[in-house]
């Protein structure tokens, strides 16, 4: 940050769920912010798409722009929350233009971070100005400070979690409540806990792989990655399945994993089937947790709610007192051109037990088929529980196997594609290690 | 931090078990931290009491100082970390000496930022120079710089959590192992867990005690507080408290809680019955876990090793690197005088259900002594086990209480002290709310 005045001008672009609350923070901890950092703040502009829609607080109009670019022509602006949230267009244009006008810029926007972090931050330390991004991964949990700066002389060696608060509610409600997966995604919705429209970029993964991206690149010193190792929502995910599951004493948690792997990048977002008695096997409803392992420090846990306007805010407003105090930063912690790039692990040979859940007509001779094949590519079974349907002939058959690869279980299961015992193509979960 | 050139000069004061490994880290990672500082760093000087005692890592005897004062009068010094760890003493004199001279300070002494923390970070902030203690409160978490600065514009009401490695290795062990205290002990020590010499300061809670008054200031802005509300630790724990807490699936901790109770400040340490299936029930070994609760964040939890030389380290280092970045700080995020001086909180005042563990002679009447006794006292009983023991016409009587305040728990119980009946005095031991 430079040359930065006695008064400091605010600008909000976005002013959906999170914006307008951020806008209200401000307004409320206008006082208490300048006696922290000795600054004077305003906030001089704000934007969105409906001037007149109705919001959760009243917003000065005097203020208002229709278009958010045009802020940056007509007002001195020190720094901009961009709270829109596209990974590219007005999104990305704001950023871009605050950044090369050298306007300090602090995003929750993980979509935007995780797809054109590395171009962006370049451009903010061309500029020498900051790129904040607290919020973009697990809400109010001040992960990314940790890894920059609480475990900034530690060597990472794995970091994991439980990224999503929606997935998460889901998959915790699903198990307390025996409701099924449609059922509670609505109520989800209903209470803000996932989108009302399309709801589809929490189910699958999506959301918790751009913030296994941004902890990648932060927590090995590397670029963002481009390849896609391996992304599964929750979407295929039964009832039948969290049932199942918790018989034998397991929970099936959305988990997004980076690690290095035999010095390849290794980054996943899966459901996973953990002890009940494990850590992450506890953190419940919309909390998200991450777990970081290195050295010196061990393993490290932060948890908290991971979601909601009042979390991210928090992380807004502690992104904003940083700027404030003067702290110049590298968006990822060392410079653009220091930060590695490491090639990404091949996932077909990525190994794990499996839960294999096949639903096939209850007839002597399906269950040897599936042995068989499974034999057949060495994949050796650990237990089977065999269930028969009260309903029409029909049985539930559920495997789990001991370890083998991601190619070997896909080449094996694909016979299942077309096999008329078999009703459905199994269920495939991992568990994890 | 002012006027730091483009080279570092560090000293190191105190070569223990931490002193002697921060030694070898900065050493190993001298290349790392210049890369990512942009700064040249050199240890300059080191001292401890004995120069040829034998060390896990070889020391440079060619830059050892006997007298640790010697090295500001002989030196330019830019950082100095003190290991030391004395509340007095010498450990005051090097970093009062340090900050006069406008050096700056890394410490993982919590004892004598407890104790003098208020004094020395008024003097930090005279001479605009950094004052660290990331590494005094939950080893290699980063919780200080989490409520410095990324719950920065958090209203914090209560911070909690196990902030002993010892103690809760004692108890975890005990609980798992059926040995009594002492043996467990021995244990811990053997381990590196507990001091070898005398481990009272972590048994009876002082350890914890002195992190949760760092914890306070941070979280609520205060001063300090001098007052000590209440701090018990875990020495007249025993193997049959642990055991028969674990029949009612409760769990034995020993908390470290601060919190504004009607307006005032309220610190307390003290053994704890929390559920089996809590999550802070379920911290187990020397793991430290620190809970924060405030609005508009919710509940964050911190966890991670709590002692040790390598998390230890990791945060020194990681104040290390806040220095170099050139980062100016107040010791405990605002200045000295904007912090508030809140009253404490009457302890007599402080409500609870009791744990009462009562070793009587079986004989008849005995039981309604002390059910008479609590009535009288108000003190109404949840659940009573009794138990005979085989030897000698003893029995053991536990008493679950409803919520009383400890004056009248204290009251109530003071009649025990003399009644041949009853053959120790009771066991008390607070359900955690």
């Amino acid at each position: 940050m430079i040359n930065m005045s006695q008064n400091v001008n605010i600008a909000i672009v976005g002013l959906g769920q999170i914006g307008i609350y951020l806008y209200n923070e401000l307004r409320v901890k206008k006082g208490e912010i300048e006696k922290k950092s000795g600054k004077n703040i305003n906030i001089v502009a704000i934007s969105a798409k409906n001037k007149n829609k109705k919001r959760k607080f009243k917003i000065d109009k005097k203020i208002f722009y229709s278009d958010p670019l045009n802020i940056f022509k007509k007002k001195k602006i020190d720094i901009v929350f961009e709270c829109v949230g596209l990974s590219d267009g007005i999104s990305k244009k704001i950023v871009e233009t605050a950044l090369k006008n050298k306007i300090n810029v602090i995003t929750p926007n993980k979509a935007l971070i995780a797809k054109h972090g590395n171009y962006l931050s370049a451009l903010a330390e061309k500029n020498n100005i900051n790129l904040e991004f607290e919020a973009s991964v697990a809400g109010g949990i001040p992960v990314i400070r940790a890894i920059k700066d609480g475990l900034s002389t530690n060597v990472i060696k794995k970091v994991y979690g439980i990224l999503n608060g929606t997935t998460n509610y889901i998959l915790s409600e699903m198990e307390k409540t025996n409701e099924t997966f449609e059922k509670v995604l609505k109520k989800a919705q209903q209470l803000g806990y996932a989108e009302p429209g399309n709801p589809k970029l929490d189910l699958n993964g999506f959301d918790a792989f751009a913030k296994v991206r941004i902890l990648s690149a932060l927590a090995f010193k590397n670029h963002i990655s481009k390849s896609k190792c391996l992304m599964e929502g929750i979407e295929n995910i039964d009832l039948k399945d969290i049932k199942i599951a918790s018989q034998l004493n397991l929970r099936i948690k959305l988990l997004g994993v980076t690690e290095i792997h035999k010095n390849r990048l290794f980054e996943t977002v899966h459901p996973c089937l953990v002890s009940k008695n494990s850590y992450i096997g506890n953190v419940k409803g919309v909390m998200n947790a991450v777990i970081i392992e290195g050295k010196p420090i061990g393993e490290s846990i932060l948890q908290g709610e991971g979601a909601g306007p009042g979390p991210t805010s928090s992380s807004l407003l502690s992104d904003l007192h940083y700027i404030l105090k003067g702290n110049i930063n590298n968006p990822f912690g060392i410079p653009s051109k220091k930060r590695k790039n490491l090639k990404s692990f091949n996932s077909n040979n990525y190994t794990n037990s499996l839960y294999l859940r096949f639903e096939v007509k209850d007839k002597s001779g399906v269950l040897s088929t599936i042995t068989n094949r499974l034999a057949k590519y060495k994949i050796s079974v650990k237990r089977i529980i065999q269930t028969p349907d009260k309903i029409g002939g029909k049985a539930t058959i559920v495997i789990i196997t001991h370890k083998t690869t991601e190619i070997n279980a896909k080449n094996c299961l694909a016979i299942f594609k077309k096999n008329k015992y078999i009703l459905k193509f199994p269920t495939l979960i991992r568990l994890y290690n």
